[in-house]
């Protein structure tokens, strides 16, 4: 048994789930001087963030836009391929050589923060105590505050047949064992649409199935009718406002997957991907009396505390955006909230990044916010064929497009599609934080060629937008 | 004879000289409802920057890191490469339909804004008259105001024997016909070192030869210690502090570049880029009293005005540091200064690209200025191998250096290198133009995994060196 603290604990922070906001709560901690043991049940630090999650599937990406000549397609011909026959392998291959050296990178920061790693899965056996088993021990701890950051897990109904063969859920379908010539997609969200675009972009024939109306509802409307045109053109069949009655297998070993309205959809695998649910269950929350949302989510307050004042929660598993970079930022904030650290996280506007081929990125607000709230707004367009670099790049769909106040000219929101609009972002949201205005992009001068040229280039077309009106 | 206008003259502006300096002088002028016309010997629109500069070269490098494998190296191995035999023509392909697109791009927006476009070349005949000769006709015009961008043109020295097989400048190097196996480059310049680098990714035998001590003399020194490294890396020959002494060809078409220390550089091919001329030889210019400089830069001060008052110039004609970004930017001034509508250029620090393999950025201050000028600094550094999307992309050397002001916290500089530093650059740009300091990278979220977190994970290290100091 470990060394009891003044305050009559073994440790000042337990962390419960070693992903982006646990590693980020125990790195803080321990650099207030904090004694604090991070708790996992996998074999590796990460969580769903490095070893089924972000980063196998942005490699993934990077290997597809790589070995399928994608990128390439408008300066070469459509028909370009590095490799005429891709496999999973292929694409895998990079995967398992980042994810190693990520877990090696968390591990040592970990280490040198003098943080204790501990495997093995952990259950509140009262407020301040929890039992960690593992396969070769079970062990009782003590803390006197507690971070819990279990992330989440796809939800699977009970009615679908989640086989690992034909029918997927988003933490298996890279582990699928060759490329299918077509793919059902159930979920139009954030994960569905990026794996739907990826398999695309090798020439699967995908087909999305999703109840609402449109993909990434919290995203930008022209963004959204940009990206499903362009998954479109690389042969994505779009059904949305339907929902899924029954997802069965037949004989030959297809995939029915039948809708309400009466259409039934064969392909040789599903992606079943619509919604995660919280991984809270057997850690025994509710009996030490901490309140649960639904799908299992911890009911936080703004300082990350759950009903009970010092357990605290952070990241996918509190919910909503549930992005590997806001889960890291909970996770910092909850451990200076539990030892009362002055932190205010600020005002700098989150990014919201979609790895989808094209990809996508906003920060501030989008048109429909700022019509509902009233705000006189203006936009400001550049599109990356007309900026030398998109051409290099031969990215023709590409656009950035600045919302921004008609009055004041402050930057209210950036929404971009195309190349690198995750890095782009950037820029925005620091011109929005710090308050530059229209005026800043219109003064600065951009590196030739560059992306971030746009900025420059929208920012004039807005600019001369407001001018002609006067 | 056009239609002679209030001041007596046909045009309000004459510009002369169609890259990004030119352009930009003509659209403004133009945006102030101002008649402009634009004049250039060429065939097409753009300048050195589109026809055999800048767009040429970065269309290059796309090619050459694509075709190269070179981004897949760390990721597939170092024999890695997509194509086996790579061809001048490959290389080139995408180039000239990326050339022919942004000519496009360019006239288009020459024509939006009413701006004439006149073919031939200028010659002043008085402060106030321009005589054009093309191959159909000669005419006169007159202007009000005058912007002269003509650009630059290589350096040849009268004893090097340019001949377009063996001995190229910066400006025919691309039209040479086969690669070689072997390549001597003359200058450590920024154009110098893109190509060495660019040949060298695609297995050419490179060696620079510069009498300075470093490549690229006004970039960090430990980024340019590590571009060093890099470069002998993927095979470069360095050979600094070494002057040329004569260039000649032996009989079996090899050339020697003979050095002052009595070394012999054998080679297939020699690239000679020593520095850029200002191409003002028989514009007139001294007839009308315009003072120009060594390599015939002609002289300007802080208002783009040369010695004569009415008579603007801009871009590579005036020497340093003449990139497309900051030419432009000279371009816009010079037209508004000359019809003296009320612009402030700003305070925004200019950036500086370098696109050689790894690519180079930086903004603001390098620790050698701010030694110089007594400010106490810290350094903050991330390195791209640290970063899950420096993992993803392969890239194990690439690194992001933050100066700050240790009592005021302020960014006074940021220096990259590695993939996207051009672009990456312009989120340091921002936080330094409007004055975010340190706590503004410390406060912000980044999407993950991107590089843009590179600036985190600086300011965090950064932070962390002043708190240890305390």
């Amino acid at each position: 048994m470990a060394k009891v603290l003044s305050h009559g604990f073994e440790y000042d922070l337990i962390v419960i789930g070693c992903g982006p906001a646990g590693q980020r709560a125990a790195i803080q901690a321990a650099k207030l001087r904090k004694k604090v043991a991070i708790i996992d049940e996998r074999e590796f630090v990460g969580g769903v963030c490095v070893n089924s999650g972000t980063i196998p599937s942005k490699s993934f990406k990077e290997a597809v836009l790589f070995l399928s000549g994608f990128r390439q397609r408008s300066v070469y011909g459509a028909g370009y391929r590095v490799k005429a026959n891709i496999e999973m392998a292929d694409l895998n291959y990079r995967c398992h050589r980042i994810m190693q050296t990520e877990v090696e990178v968390i591990k040592n920061q970990l280490a040198r923060n003098h943080v204790e790693v501990i495997p093995g899965h952990a259950k509140f056996l009262d407020p301040h105590t929890v039992e960690i088993k593992s396969l070769e021990e079970e062990r009782k701890l003590t803390a006197d505050k507690f971070v819990v950051s279990v992330g989440a897990k796809p939800f699977r109904p009970e009615n679908i047949n989640f086989n690992g063969t034909t029918v997927f859920d988003s933490d298996d379908i890279l582990k699928m064992k060759e490329l299918p010539r077509t793919m059902t997609v159930v979920g139009g969200g954030v994960i569905g649409t990026e794996y739907a675009s990826m398999f695309a972009a090798l020439g699967v024939a995908v087909t999305i199935v999703d109840a609402r109306k449109r993909l990434l509802g919290f995203i930008d409307e022209e963004i959204i009718e940009n990206l499903q045109y362009q998954m479109r053109g690389i042969g994505v069949t779009l059904r949305l406002g339907e929902e899924v009655a029954k997802v069965g297998e037949r004989d030959d070993g297809l995939v029915l997957t039948e809708l309400k309205s009466g259409k039934v959809l064969v392909s040789e695998v599903v992606l079943f991907s619509a919604g995660r649910m919280s991984a809270t269950a057997n850690l025994g929350l509710e009996a030490v009396g901490i309140e649960l949302g639904e799908r299992g989510k911890i009911v936080v307050n703004d300082d990350m505390a759950t009903s009970v004042p010092h357990i605290f929660a952070a990241g996918d598993v509190i919910g909503f955006p549930a992005l590997a970079s806001s889960s890291a930022a909970q996770g910092r904030l909850a451990a200076c909230r539990a030892f009362s650290v002055e932190y205010n996280p600020g005002t700098v506007p989150l990014p919201y990044g979609i790895y989808s081929i094209p990809e996508i990125s906003m920060v501030g607000m989008n048109e429909e916010e700022a019509t509902k709230d009233s705000i006189p707004y203006e936009v400001g367009v550049a599109r990356y064929k007309e900026i030398a670099r998109g051409l290099i790049l031969g990215d023709e769909n590409g656009m950035l497009k600045i919302l921004f106040h008609r009055e004041t000219k402050q930057v209210l929101g950036v929404h971009i599609i195309g190349e690198s609009a995750t890095e782009l972002v950037h820029i925005g949201q620091s011109v929005i934080a710090l308050k530059g205005g229209l005026q800043y992009l219109l003064d600065a001068v951009f590196n030739y060629p560059t992306l971030a040229e746009c900025y420059k280039v929208a920012a004039l077309d807005g600019y001369n937008k407001i001018r002609a009106a006067q």
